[in-house]
């Protein structure tokens, strides 16, 4: 008995630490003010078609999107979506190293400490939870954070 | 000594089921894939003008934006960040009941999962971690996410 208490007492001790270092990961992302986004879809693009796919949960919000002919696609530059490429305040705009360096928020440079990529799309069609676009320059799979007309 | 070890293994047990507690919250909000979002800085209205007020860590990410006219400013509705205004699908368009019920993806209402508002503003005056703008439909203090040109 006396040695199961013990033992007891050794796994709870280390599952206790384990936890702590647990929380405190979860928490120096968190320290600072900050916002979170959740995808509501993502870019598919088969054979010579571009949808934006939205989760089936979300497909009311597309009520009269068939009444326009362009959308704002707001989506997440997701590859590029680690702490070193959200420190980058400057580049050589369109990675060009011939045009001089200037500030991120001077460019639409996909790094940026929030990766927020905007595009103006043309609608081809809009079915249940999916829009047809005629393109739109960003790697399949990229998560869709919002539409707007 | 016995009664001392069972009062820690107690102790500890508390303890633990408390950190596994604070361990649940964090990832109920976070068990879903999500991104987070840092504030760059915040809208200022003070007195006619109307200023965007960057934290200087990030005034770097400046540089070249006094040769441009405008700026696409991109900020968060704050003031709707709650679960439940997070879950409004659809809208009368402008808040006017005579507006037929709309998806929130086919208007700019400020209700909407991801609650990112974008507007393009003129720019009046860069100077250090602060660019001057003629004017924006924003509240005070809202935080500021990105800009791009």
């Amino acid at each position: 008995m006396k040695d199961f208490r013990l033992h007891l007492l050794v796994t709870i001790s280390l599952s206790w630490v384990g936890c702590t270092n647990v929380c405190k990961e979860e928490k120096s992302n968190t320290s600072e003010p900050h916002y979170i986004l959740h995808p509501i879809g993502k870019i598919v693009k088969e054979k010579n078609r571009t949808l934006i796919v939205l989760e089936k949960k979300y497909q009311s919000g597309l009520l009269g999107m068939e009444q326009f002919s362009q959308v704002t696609v707001i989506y997440w530059f997701d590859r590029n979506d680690t702490p070193d490429k959200r420190e980058i305040l400057q580049v050589h705009p369109r990675g060009d190293k011939q045009n001089p360096i200037r500030g991120v928020f001077a460019t639409h440079s996909p790094v940026r400490p929030n990766l927020i990529a905007i595009s103006r799309c043309k609608i081809l069609s809009v079915r249940d939870n999916i829009v047809e676009i005629d393109d739109i320059d960003a790697f399949p799979d990229s998560p869709v954070l919002d539409l707007k007309n």
